[in-house]
């Protein structure tokens, strides 16, 4: 047993002061697991846009002093009352959502939208007591949803933890925490291009890419990524993307260029930009009879999805996936493990690497859109 | 070999000279089956709303004179070149919708919307040679959706006739050929509810009884009819509806009114009344993580399906279906098999019967929203 069992631990963290204020490293008070949580110590992290849509705070409600962070990989440390599943030394990945196993989601084999712990951007404290472990100086830092990974350690409900592979390189497989299987699992979950089929993938940022490596995995022959921002065009290639379409260089709605090219349409299509025309675009672009739609992209408050009726009628389908409808803790380890029998590649996905004291340059990179995602290594 | 073969018929149809105008019985003169072609003999037909609507011609495009029907149960007369796969004296029942077993949507094992034969209204005429089959005194007279079963004889392409198991009651199974199938797949195919699951049905006339019937044949825990005319309510208990929802008896939208009642929302719903706000009603009533949501009815021009993103994103599924997605000659021998080793009830869709020579009392019936189906029998 660990000598931190039971006591606070005083470690590092970034902290989020204030919205879109630079993230500064402090020396933080992190409390011990309570009952059905789990501390963790964090080795990987990455950045996600969800951390900076929140560090920016311009659309939500700001809440401040919070650790951002949520897509990370690490060991468990402790854990408290009722858990059974962990113990310390496993090695985990934290998610941003959760899995009770006993609600009517969780029971479900359909849904991952655990009503416990669904995902909750709102919330800056545990479920349990409804407050923070996070301290500094008797002040509480607030959590972000339920992972605060941007924290030497850090607590989390049992709920969000999966226990993962031990052999896997965390420097590599944190990046599944969100973004990358979100993307995967929406082609290969919920899209199930068959072998042979087209696919056309609207947004080619991280959660496209995932799409595509999806599409990819599940043998399309041809997979037609869509981007308003032709930059992303070069990398895409990488992600087995065959073609390309940018909507500015037509003068006809893409769904048009793209049943031109298909011969009426594609099989599946995976819309991961956020905007509500590519999600019209993504549904009308497949081929009626058997085409199906899948969104992935949060929309804004008073977004409208409109279409005719008849686009359903002639026997299209739409769908929509949260977290590519993985189930956080019974479905993560095996897509850890497609990573490690080679079937998904993961390294380029990681265009860069900075260590915990620099992790504002995440941020940068970010900002400038220059990458998919950047490891920060926790330990110096 | 029948002393028909090769020779015009004469026979008795129910031609209607002009939009809106009762049917006249006349003798008119049926042409031998051309390539691809049956010629088959009518022994029951019964009416659909889609015979009357375009009998009406409010929206389309009139083409008169023109034999209507298309739900009915025959035996093969004789076939034209090529046909192989029918021979005089098959049961057979005419689809209006086809077929072809070459089109890239045959051969997928996902769509039945034939590239060649799918349902075409405004054709009035026989694909092989631009022409008619039914003449009277030298007149041509259209055809109806490639079947016109208001008529003694006619002659269908081969891909629209299902050959099905002789010892079937064709006054029965006839029912088959549309409304019914239609109802019935759209909930056994598409909507595909599990034993035990919550189905709302929208729409109370022949097809969402026959949804109804369906989620009763899968086992269906509740079903809940939603419809606008009371009067439906009594003759759907016989269909397994367990409940009602008039919208008209709430102040707020009956998709909240359902998920009050289940917790959340349905399992399952299928639309079949053919008005947008009710698709979207439908849509928006299944539960989050799992529902599926089926649209049946055909909408008019310039309706919008309209809902907010999100609504996919909780994992809905939406999706449309034509003609139950059964394919005509592959799937409907299989529905007859349902019928008869009594799984199906088919003698309660049949609320009214009449001779040839009223065919009119049966447009009445409906009109007056009396009737699910009404048989008319061909010999006197
Ligand atoms: N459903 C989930 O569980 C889940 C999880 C993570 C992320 N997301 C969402 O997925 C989306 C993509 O995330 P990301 O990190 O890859 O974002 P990103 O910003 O890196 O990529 C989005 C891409 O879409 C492109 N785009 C925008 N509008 C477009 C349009 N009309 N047509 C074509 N391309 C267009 C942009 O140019 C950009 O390249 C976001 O909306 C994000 O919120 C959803
Ligand atoms: N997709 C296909 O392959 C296919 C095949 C046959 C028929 N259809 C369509 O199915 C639909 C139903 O056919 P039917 O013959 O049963 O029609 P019907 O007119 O007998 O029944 C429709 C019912 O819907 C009800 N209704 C209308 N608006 C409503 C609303 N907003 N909310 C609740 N109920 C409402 C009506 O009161 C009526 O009882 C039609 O649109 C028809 O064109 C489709
Ligand atoms: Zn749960
Ligand atoms: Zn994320
Ligand atoms: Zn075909
Ligand atoms: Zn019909």
């Amino acid at each position: 047993m660990s000598s931190t069992v039971g006591q606070v631990i005083r470690c590092r963290a970034a902290v989020a002061w204030e919205a879109g204020k630079p993230l500064v490293i402090e020396e933080v008070e992190v409390a011990p697991p309570q009952k059905m949580e789990v501390r963790m110590k964090i080795l990987f992290t990455s950045l996600c846009h969800t951390d900076v849509y929140f560090w920016e705070a311009k659309g939500q409600t700001p809440l401040f002093p919070r650790i951002f962070g949520h897509e990370a990989g690490g060991i468990v440390e402790s854990v408290g009352e009722g858990v059974t599943d962990l113990k310390p030394g496993d090695h985990v990945l934290p998610v941003f959502t959760g899995e009770c196993k006993e609600c009517r989601h969780c029971k479900s084999e359909e849904s991952n939208m655990c009503d416990l712990l669904r995902i909750n951007t709102d919330r800056g404290v545990m479920l349990n007591d409804g407050k923070t472990r996070f301290s500094k100086n008797g002040q509480p830092i607030y959590h972000f949803v339920g992972t605060s990974t941007f924290s030497e350690y850090t607590v989390i409900h049992v709920g969000c933890v999966a226990k993962i592979n031990p052999a896997a390189p965390l420097d590599k497989v944190c990046v599944l925490s969100c973004g990358i299987s979100t993307g995967l699992g929406a082609t290969l979950n919920v899209a199930k291009p068959k072998k042979g089929s087209t696919v056309a993938i609207f947004g080619l940022g991280a959660v496209g890419l995932a799409a595509a490596e999806g599409a990819r995995i599940a043998g399309a022959s041809r997979i037609i990524g869509v981007d308003l921002n032709p930059n992303r065009f070069n990398e895409a290639k990488k992600f087995g993307v065959t073609e390309f379409v940018n909507p500015k260089d037509h003068s006809k709605p893409v769904q048009e260029v793209i049943a031109e090219m298909t011969d009426g349409g594609v099989d599946r299509s995976v819309e991961c930009t956020g905007n509500f025309n590519a999600m019209i675009s993504a549904f009308e672009c497949v081929h009626d009879g058997w085409g199906v739609a899948v969104l992935v992209g949060v929309p804004n408050k008073d977004d409208a999805f409109k279409t005719h009726p008849m686009n359903f009628l002639n026997e299209r389908t739409l769908k929509g996936t949260f977290f590519g409808n993985y189930k956080p803790r019974t479905d993560l380890p095996s897509v850890v493990e497609k990573y490690m029998n080679k079937e998904l590649e993961l390294e380029k996905f990681i265009t860069h690497q900075v260590p915990f004291s620099e992790i504002n340059k995440a941020f940068e990179y970010m900002l400038k859109g220059e990458s998919i995602r950047c490891i920060i290594t926790m330990e110096n």
